[in-house]
């Protein structure tokens, strides 16, 4: 049930019902040559929509589709905002979400960047110490890179085969035919103006093997892992 | 051309050869008893898409779906954002096309509330200021408000007729066999903490004769003055 | 009754009886090449005057003479504040005549402009959300404007016939002997650096018809309206 | 010459010609039980004013009537600001000045309270980092108090004898007819949340002896000592 | 060599040399019942005295004895700031840093909270988004915790064996008898208001084994990667 | 007693018996040839650990080494930070004790700016407006400067004969053997970007007559000073 679809009444009945609302916090930012550059909403709004479909009590709001980005800022495609608007939006939606009478609430991250997480789990903290609600932060993205099958991938990252296959099951038509190998090559301590140096391929793994099967399983075990989530920590 | 579908070269290419960017801006606010919450988001959207279609040199940001809200603020599903995290993610979505090469940029807003237009127009100014790049703001709403069939309707206004005609064409199937009459009673001077008092009915006008019809001729009338202020004001 | 010739005690007794306070917000900024830079707080500060001698239970603080602008702002003699800084500057003086007992106020704004009454705008809402206070916020240029002799007169604004008019009442001996014609050009969509473009001649209207008489009859009409304002909404 | 009397096009060529701009910045506070609230206004525009009728190449920017207070922030008539609204406030003024062309600036504070006087510094301070432009500050309270017929007296302070003298030369029908003999009271090392208990009267000092000819006298000394700064600092 | 115990000139004279500066960036929390409060500034700057003993061209800035906390903020003795506090101050640091003349610099956190070093990684992209200077952050704590002998120790953390070790080596005075064994239990998902459910007894892991024979060979190998660390990202 | 060296049990007991906090807040600042960079921080630091050793229930702070500096700002070795990061941190560290049950503190300041003192002052202010905490602010130079046989000395300041005597006493291993003569100049009305104009010597006074005597003397003045100014204020 996605909220940008419902009525104010209907919103309102789910609500005094008590229900989960998924926030799908996206981002538009270069996966590499292959993947578009909404990799990162679309993969948090698929597995969103499955797990309303799953789960009665579960609402979605409309997907964020942008985020705080270090390493790609500078590519193409990449369309940044600042960790303090990161910030003040996701403890804007709560606190709205709160007035509305929302109890129980999940940040879904598409996006596994850490100022990003950590900007959303800043804005979490301001709602958490003011209001009355239960709220949750998952990067989807890591639950799907702990998946059996690639969780000892070495080097699989950003674009790589986990996104890749995922993208591949979700919205195949927008991933290109390239299946690029590449090398994330940190900066050691350093924190550098332009972090791209990381990804000189602007991903990272090896996308040969991916496979839209493979995708479809790895989605699943997100879908079943978030259903889990939210039964264990905001039921 | 919507941005997210786009790869990183897709997206470099078709900067270099020099395009405009619609962000549809969009809400997610209540809108009376039959309107979907996301209204002020599809419209804008539908709009942005349409343009792109018509005009081979704009691309489309993905939409925004979250604004500032007074007067249904406090309305059931009106998830609002402050007016400086508004302010701030116009800021920095500019700066981040500017970086990208961008130099042409319309914000299309689906709301029209006088303090939600005011935040984005600050957050132009910010980057007009600091930035070699045109930008254009406009109120897709108050385009549609001005079409000759509707602009001499008294007291039609949010979630009225022309919105609920708009609808019907873009998203039959979210809009309830509803067809509230309302109105908009003023505050007067005052400013106050509540302003849904405005709204008794939460949307202002007489939906009845609202039709599938109207709404088309409406929305064609909006796309046909986008693309006429992209060739005025941005190319 | 100006609050800045009353000593502590004789405002404390006041406000212990019940009052409004109207605040007058001016501005310093270019009006063309005839009227003083002064004129926008001339104009509220005339007209709180007047308002306060008709009605016993008004207190006049004193103008503030600075405001934002945005298409005079890089004129000679415009002396601009930041938007926030407007926002700040209304928030805590309402505040501060809070925590005195007042719990009726009005900003009466000389300058017109959209951001800088948004800004106003802001400040009000922060404290209604957080005081127990009523609050009012008129623009008098746009209460003196809607007068039946002016109303229908195309493109009279900024620096016209309307402020000569009234400024001939107030301080004739501010206003030179020119009358300018001037015009505006609108910026169409676009967010402009330099908005000055828009007033080649610093002002807009035909400035030949203005008379002491007229602005009289203005000044009066806009005193009569702010008392009714004050009547239906402050008490 | 008062910048809000003076056209555009004056001001102009004033500018172009070399000019030093002073900003009386006043304030709205409890000046005890026989002062009328505006006292600290009225008396650095009052010297602003005769600087400038005494030389050639000084123009008056409209007096600021409100500003920061700690002691008196509680008490009855005391409109105050918040130390980053000073700050920013000053901070604007001068850049907008500095956009005019001006390259010379004096602050002439009424108040003299501490935390006022660093909030208009730290203003300064952003504008002298960033602009080329002299700016001076100075507390005219602070150089009447050294007057040498009162430097010596132990205790005059606020809404004392130096000020009750002061403003029965610049405004005697706003004193009244009190001659109020109070103590500053020290909360030592604390600070404290109401501060009021400084001033159990209001006021410091034996206003006994005051009368318009010892104001006379020490407005007279301020008026030279202020000419004499502008020859040494800004000219 | 300490720059407190420095006068002007020979830390002139070492920066115009080419030199390094570490910054120990310690804590003031809570630490289980046996360790001091101050352990987290103990711990980086004596491995950052360490390492200047060692290197000719470092220099150790004083240890900022302060961080931000999430999981222990609410615990006895835990002196916390906000995470926009240490932002500020890192940022201010690496400014005036600059300002000196100094193009390499080394954050060395003994606090290895996420938010704690986010904020602090947040304050070194501005500097180098600003200034031409090589910035290095690194999590000593971290550094310690991957030594052979502890790496694959489960469940050893905040106060464990490592710390209690290290500090055991580093100042046993200030360690008391007790050799507690503590669990770490996550909250999952959520963001909680109060993180100190996370450590029932203050710390986590099985101390009974510290020493400080471990804590000095621990301490070495931390002494040791970080001249590594210098030597191949900043000098 | 050092907070630093104490555990979080040790600290609770303390503070639930009742006890004062002192907070030295240092700086590190260019304190002209002869003395180190730590001098603000060595000295507040020395006096803080005396009271608490004649005082039973007063516990000292770690000592924060950085502060807000002006006239020194560009002087080689000093390391600033902003007029925000003072107030922000003071705020925090106030708030935080406050929050351990702390009910009393004094922030014992080493570096006397006006500013820097401001800075503080502003952020003690926030927390008694918001907590319940006596709050004391001294500057331990000011209270040394008043020293019977130093008072009437024109022209001791900065780095002059007081602070080189209380540092002779204090750690003359960091103090040279130079004892040179400096003299502060005014830069009169005039807010100036470098005010390193004002200490040509880098200091100011006469330190040829300086001994670890008189420090000694001077210190032991201070500490009965803050003894007294405790047991007045916060006991």
């Amino acid at each position: 049930m996605r909220i940008e679809d419902m009525t104010r009444d209907a919103f309102r009945r789910k609500v005094a019902e008590g229900c989960v609302v998924i926030l799908p916090f996206g981002a538009t930012e270069a996966h590499g040559a292959h993947l578009p550059l909404g990799t990162d909403t679309f993969q948090p709004a698929h597995v969103a929509d499955a797990v309303a479909e799953r789960m009665g009590n579960v609402l979605v709001a409309p997907a964020m589709p942008y985020g705080n980005h270090s390493s790609t800022k500078n590519m193409p495609g990449t369309i940044w905002l600042a960790f303090d608007t990161v910030r003040a939006f996701t403890r804007d939606v709560l606190t709205a979400l709160h007035g509305d009478g929302v109890r129980a609430a999940m940040i879904l991250s598409g996006h596994a960047g850490s100022s990003h997480l950590c900007a959303i789990k800043e804005g979490c903290k301001d709602v958490v110490d003011a209001c009355d609600m239960k709220v949750s932060l998952v990067s989807e993205y890591d639950v799907g890179a702990s998946h059996p099958k690639v969780r000892d991938l070495a080097g699989d990252g950003h674009g790589g085969l986990v996104e890749t296959s995922r993208m591949l099951d979700i919205k195949p038509e927008a991933v290109t035919a390239d299946r690029p190998v590449g090398t994330y090559s940190s900066t050691g301590s350093l924190v550098v103006r332009d972090a791209s140096v990381c990804f000189p391929e602007g991903m990272a793994g090896d996308t040969g093997p991916a496979s839209a099967e493979l995708g479809r399983e790895i989605n699943s075990y997100i879908i079943d892992s978030i259903v889990g989530v939210i039964r264990r920590d905001l039921l």
